[in-house]
C-alpha cells in the first residue's frame, strides 16, 4: 500500500481524499496556491506544499511544481481529485515516468477517451449504442451538410476537445448549418486551440445518465449503478440523484452491463463514469466517458455503503476488485452549493463567510471545505460545499433535504441554497418529471 | 397522522425529534427554560413557549406548564425525548386524560417496567432469562442473608427505585453484607425517597449489550439487533457500538428472541430497549427495561437504515409494524462528546464555544444543538454532541471515528473528545476485548 499520497487538488475535494487516505492510515501531502492558504484541506493533510498563485496554470495545473512537492515530500502516489490534470494524459505519463503512482487512469486511456471523437468510435467498436453521427472529426463544411441530411435534423455540431459547452450547437434546420458551423469552430478554436469538429444526433427531451464504474488492473470491471444528473443550468450539474426516477430495472441491468462493456473493451483501471443521453423512449446512447472520479460521487457512496476514494487507492494499489455489480438499495440527493447568487443570474459571490451553521443529523452528509470565517477566493469554481441526503424513498429524501437546507446557514457571501430549496418544491421536481432542458424554463420566485 | 408535536425536551434529542417531525411534515413545538432561550431546539421549531426557570423540576419537569404549553399551542401529540419525564408514569397518565397522545409507553407499561424489581419479576413470568436474586423487594437483613446464600457470592444490593449508580452495592462476602446493607438502604432513602432494596448475583466479567425492540398497537414487536454499551464510567455509557464485537449469530437470535418474548407478554407499543448483562459463557441475563428512545438509539439507524423517531411516531399514530427484524449490515460506533475535562476526572465544563468546526463526509453523522457562541449552561447533562461513524467493518469505523475527532474542534470549554481519541487507540477496546468494568483501569495519558 502506499506510504504518502500527494493530492493535486484543492477544495471539497483535496479534503475528501485526504479523509481517506487517514482512514486507511496513508500519510498525506496538500498542495495550494497562495490563495488557498486558509484551506482546510492544507490545515488537515500531514504536509503541505505551496505551489505558486493563482491562475491555474501557475499552481494547480503546473506539473513540474506539483512534481517537485511530491518529490520533495517523497510521495509514491498522486491523487488528481476531478478538473485541473485529472484527465490530463501528460500529467499521468510525467507521474509515471517519475516512479510516482497516479491514481487515476493510465495516459493512453486518458487519449482514448479524452477525445471525444476517438471516445465514440472506440465505443462503437466495443459495440456501446452511440449517438448517430459522424465517425469522428468531420474534414469539410460539405460533409457536414451530407451528414446532416444522413442522420436527420435536428443535429448538434461539437467541438471534439470541448467541454462545459464551448463550440457546441443546436442545428435544426439546413439553413442555418453554414453559421453554426463557422461559429462554433471558432469559438473552439479560441477556447482549445484545437477546432476539430463532430456532429451527433440531437436527443430531444434528453436525460442526463450516467453509471459508475470500477475496473481493476486485472481486466475486471463492475457497475456501481446510475446517477441521474439531468438538472443542468448551462451545461454544469446544479443536482444529482441515485436512482434516476426514470430508471427502470430492465434499462439499469443494460446501461450497467453496456457501460461494464466499455470497460472492459479498453481494459479500465480505476473509478470512472460512462455518461449516457436518455431519450423518452429509454434508448440510451453513449456521450463520453470520465476518466476520474465524479463531483457526484457521494450519493453513489450513500447508497451501496461504498467508500470510492478508497476504491481508487486500492484498484491503484493492484488490490482485484470483487466483480459484483452494485443496486442502490436506498435514495440519495446531492445538492451543489455554490457561492453563487440564484437571484441574480447565478453570478459568483465570492468573500468572506461571517457565519456558518452546518446541517447535521439523521441521513445527512455535507461535504465541505469551508468554515466560519473563511474567505472564499474568487479565483476558483464557486462550488463550497456538498450537500447529501439519504433515505429509504426518494419521498423522504426530498423531505430530508427540504430541512437540511433550512437548516443550512451561511451569512457573508450569496448561495445557492435558496435555488435548491424551491427546485426541492417544484412540482415537476419532485414528479421526478425533468430532462436537461429543465432548468431553461426555470424561475426564482421572490424571497418570501 | 399527528398535525402538530410539542417535544418535552432539550438539547439534541429535542433537535433531533424536531428534524424528523420536519421531514414528516408535522408541525412542532419546543419548551424551553430560561437557560435554553439560546439553544437550536428553539430556533428551529415552529414554535416555541418558555415553560419556566431552572432547575428542571421547574421547567422540563413541571408537567403542569408542559399541559398549558401544549394546549396553548394546540399541540395533538408529546414526544418526551429521553430522561425528563420519559418514563414517567402520571405524565403518560396526565397527557392521556388531556387527548394529547403520549409518543412513547403508556402509564401501565411504564409502572410495570420503571419499578426494577417489578419489572424482573413480569419478565420471569414471561420466560426471559433473568439475574438469579430476590424476588421483588427483601423484607429484611435476614431474609437477606439467606438469600445470599442460595444465590451465591458475590451479589450485588440495588434500590429498587434506583438509577445512576446510587442505592447500589457489591458484596463479595458474607462478613461484609450487614454493612453494604445499611449503607445502601440509607443512600436509596436519601436519594429517591424509597429504601426498597433487592438482590442479583453480581455477574462477572460483565458485557452491557442491549437489544431494541419496536412494538405496535396491535400486539406485534420485532427486534433491531443490539447495542454494545460496556464502556461506562460510574454506569454512565461512554461510546456504544453495534454489532457488539462480542455477538455471534446465535446468541443475537436468541437475545432478539427472549427482548421480543418480553415486549410481546406485555404487549409493549412503541420503541423500546431491552437491557442485558452478558457474562464471558454467552448466559445473558434480564437487567432492565427502557421505554423510551435511548440516548445511542443513532448506531442503530445507521447500520439498517431506518429512522427509529418516525417509527415512535408512526406506531403511536397507530400505524402497524413490518415485524421483520433487522439485523446489522454495517458497523457503527458512537462516542458522546461531554462538556467535561477527561484530565480532570471529567469535571463539568459548561461555559461559551468560542470557535466550532465539525467533522463531515463519508460516514460521519452529527447530532448536536451546540453551535459557535453558544453558552453551554452549567444546569443540565453535559452531552453536548453524538458523534457517530458507520462503515463497513467495525476497523474502518474506528479509523473513521480517530480522523472525525482530530477534525473536531471545540474551543472554550473542556470536551471528552480528546478521551475519545485515546481510547480509539487503546488495544483492549481495538480488540474488542472489554466489559463494563473497562473504565476503571482507564487512565488518560499526558496530552502529547
Amino acid at each position: 500500500m502506499f506510504k504518502k499520497v500527494l493530492i493535486a487538488n484543492r477544495g471539497e475535494i483535496a479534503l475528501r481524499v485526504i479523509r481517506t487516505c487517514k482512514e486507511m492510515g496513508i500519510k498525506t501531502v496538500a498542495v495550494y496556491s497562495t490563495a488557498d492558504a486558509e484551506s482546510l484541506h492544507v490545515k488537515f493533510a500531514d504536509e503541505a506544499v505551496c505551489i505558486g498563485p493563482p491562475p491555474s496554470n501557475l499552481s494547480y495545473l503546473k506539473i513540474s511544481n506539483i512534481i517537485a512537492a511530491a518529490e520533495i515530500t517523497n510521495a509514491d502516489a498522486i491523487h488528481p481529485g476531478y478538473g485541473f490534470l485529472s484527465e490530463n494524459a501528460r500529467f499521468s505519463r510525467i507521474c509515471r515516468e517519475h516512479g510516482i503512482k497516479f491514481i487515476g487512469a493510465s495516459p493512453d486511456m486518458i487519449d482514448k477517451m479524452g477525445d471525444k471523437a476517438t471516445a465514440k468510435a472506440t465505443m462503437k467498436a466495443a459495440g456501446v449504442p452511440c449517438v448517430p453521427g459522424s465517425d469522428g472529426i468531420i474534414d469539410s463544411y460539405e460533409t457536414a451538410e451530407v451528414l446532416a441530411e444522413e442522420v436527420g435534423y435536428p443535429v448538434m455540431l461539437k467541438a471534439t476537445a470541448g467541454g462545459g459547452g464551448k463550440g457546441m450547437r443546436a442545428v435544426w434546420k439546413k439553413d442555418d448549418l453554414l453559421k453554426a458551423w463557422e461559429s462554433a469552430k471558432q469559438e473552439a478554436a479560441a477556447s482549445f486551440g484545437n477546432d476539430g469538429m463532430y456532429m451527433e444526433k440531437l436527443i430531444e427531451e434528453p436525460r442526463h445518465i450516467e453509471i459508475q464504474i470500477v475496473g481493476d488492473s486485472f481486466g475486471k470491471a463492475c457497475h456501481l449503478s446510475e446517477r441521474d444528473c439531468s438538472v443542468q443550468r448551462r451545461h454544469q450539474k446544479l443536482t444529482e440523484e441515485t436512482p434516476s426516477p426514470f430508471m427502470t430495472d430492465e434499462l439499469r441491468h443494460k446501461m450497467g452491463e453496456a457501460a461494464i462493456k466499455a470497460a472492459e473493451f479498453i481494459a479500465y483501471e480505476g473509478a470512472g463514469t460512462v455518461e449516457f443521453l436518455v431519450d423518452k423512449h429509454r434508448n440510451f446512447y453513449f456521450m463520453e466517458m470520465n476518466t476520474r472520479i465524479q463531483v457526484e460521487h457521494p450519493i453513489t457512496e450513500q447508497v451501496i455503503d461504498y467508500d470510492l476514494i478508497r476504491e481508487q487507492i486500492l484498484v491503484a494499489a493492484g488490490v482485484p476488485i470483487s466483480g459484483k455489480n452494485y443496486l442502490p438499495e436506498l435514495h440519495s440527493i446531492e445538492c451543489r452549493i455554490n457561492a453563487e447568487d440564484p437571484y441574480n443570474d447565478f453570478r459568483p459571490s465570492p468573500g468572506k463567510i461571517t457565519t456558518l451553521h452546518m446541517p447535521g443529523g439523521h441521513g445527512v452528509r455535507l461535504d465541505t471545505h469551508v468554515y466560519s470565517g473563511y474567505t472564499i477566493p474568487p479565483n476558483y469554481d464557486s462550488m463550497i460545499a456538498k450537500l447529501i441526503t439519504t433515505a429509504q424513498t426518494r419521498e423522504e429524501a426530498i423531505n430530508k433535504m427540504k430541512r437540511a437546507l433550512d437548516e443550512f446557514i451561511i451569512e457573508g457571501i450569496k448561495t445557492t441554497i435558496p435555488f435548491h430549496r424551491q427546485l426541492m418544491d417544484e412540482p415537476d421536481y419532485v414528479a421526478g418529471n425533468y430532462t436537461t432542458k429543465f432548468m431553461e424554463s426555470f424561475k426564482m420566485k421572490d424571497p418570501a
